[in-house]
């Protein structure tokens, strides 16, 4: 790599953070290829799963493996998982006609028909009793960027933490795509037996979108907080499942989308 | 919107960035669901389908329409797109049996299997005799930065901006999935027959994935520039193509991690 700062070319070496795909296959059949950070692939392969609605506890995937025969030679290249799922446990009709296929950057994938971008949770985060302090809040983004070990080297990295109700880093994760550092922590919680994640908080290191707050909702995660901004249809959706929505969280400030309750704000409004 | 700001909760408005799915059908069938801003949806369509490999002239697409139906009343919600290509424009097999499904920021979406990931451009962008000014190349960012008219608002947009050889801006795209903003500028210029893109250079706002710089190889467009990093993919794909790729364009630095010679770089090496 060449250097260019003040007009001096120098050739440098630099760190670069790696994306590869990751084909995910359920009972041998491909279900979704995304571009990924490799690591935690198992997680990553599980908590797409609770997205879609599949599953929610550990015992419902028997097994995950890597699959060989990802070359022509045959050998395990680490870029195909292949999950099983346990007697009982089905595909919902409407998961297998979607047919569906993801990939970087994004959860809400494959879907075959508008119908199907909207997945139902199997519980309600509306009634999560958790409350939330402002200024516990306001001190995530400093504990999530201390957590992380990779972003300051390269700088090419989304970061996603999980933090309990009194501001206890949980779980961090980071990838290329924004929906994949979700995914590994909501497989991580899936492989604890922690779903619903009731009492937590999400936050991630870019803008809230749709498909994340989803995610959030799919996992029971009843509050999800953003450095940059919200979508329309995340603000819609949060509305709609009663999550806590929050964007632009930086410093002490932050923007309140839905679920202000929580924070116990009374809010007075302006012109 | 309550805004949480030195301790105040104020009532405020929000205009949020817009982000809906939009079906984009080809001769009926679906063929892809992104998530992505509302506008340029028909260059968002068509340029899709380069992305893909299916067309390179505006000519071999017949028709591009708005779908109704997308209600259960039949209502056009412009949330459907449907494409006809012209007599004897044929999908390539491949692509059929891929059966591919995309969403929001990525643009590598729905291949059935790990081979399908990378496509093969009809021209080679290492071929093009293209001439970089690393001053020229410096300004990029300001100048997208001036053509952009809502970012500044909401902050949750990305964008890509194509620009001639002596700076000056061709195409300006903003849009919730990176991928979508530059889909809507490859379709924006296959609608008026400008590819290959020879000489161009494509500047997107965060970071060069995989998915993007395929996206400028198979336009035919010979340098992509990126504010923050590329991943190792985009790299690899950058160097095997002849694509100039520059990461962490900020100010007068940047980081020239191939095609180097585009720039007229010859670097000291340091330790």
């Amino acid at each position: 790599m060449t250097r260019l700062a003040d007009g001096m070319p120098i050739l440098k070496t630099d760190t670069l953070v790696a994306e590869e795909p990751l084909e995910i296959r359920l009972g041998g059949r491909p279900l979704t290829i995304t571009m990924r950070t490799p690591g935690d692939d198992f997680e990553l392969a599980a908590g797409f799963l609770v997205g879609e609605g599949v599953v929610t506890r550990a015992e419902e995937i028997r097994a995950i493996v890597y699959c060989a025969g990802a070359t022509d030679e045959g050998a395990n290249t680490y870029n195909i998982v292949d999950m099983a799922l346990a007697d009982g446990v089905t595909l919902p009709d409407r998961t297998l006609e979607r047919n569906f296929y993801t990939t970087s950057s994004c959860g809400l994938c494959g879907k075959a028909s508008l119908d199907a971008v909207r997945m139902v949770a199997r519980w309600s985060v509306r009634e999560d009793p958790l409350r939330l302090d402002p200024a516990t809040i306001a001190s995530l983004p400093d504990r999530l960027r201390a957590a992380q070990r990779v972003f300051e080297r390269t700088g090419g990295l989304h970061a996603a933490g999980l933090f309990d109700a009194g501001g206890e880093l949980l779980c961090v994760r980071e990838d290329v795509g924004r929906h994949n550092a979700v995914d590994k922590i909501v497989g991580w919680a899936l492989q604890r037996d922690l779903l619903p994640l009731t009492g937590a908080t999400l936050l991630v290191s870019g803008r809230a979108s749709f498909e994340l707050a989803q995610k959030a909702v799919m996992a029971g995660i009843p509050a999800m907080a953003a450095v940059s901004a919200p979508s329309s249809l995340a603000v819609e959706l949060a509305a709609e499942t009663g999550l806590t929505l929050i964007g632009f969280l930086r410093g002490t400030s932050m923007n309140v989308y839905t679920g202000a309750e929580r924070l116990g704000l009374t809010a007075a409004a302006v012109p």
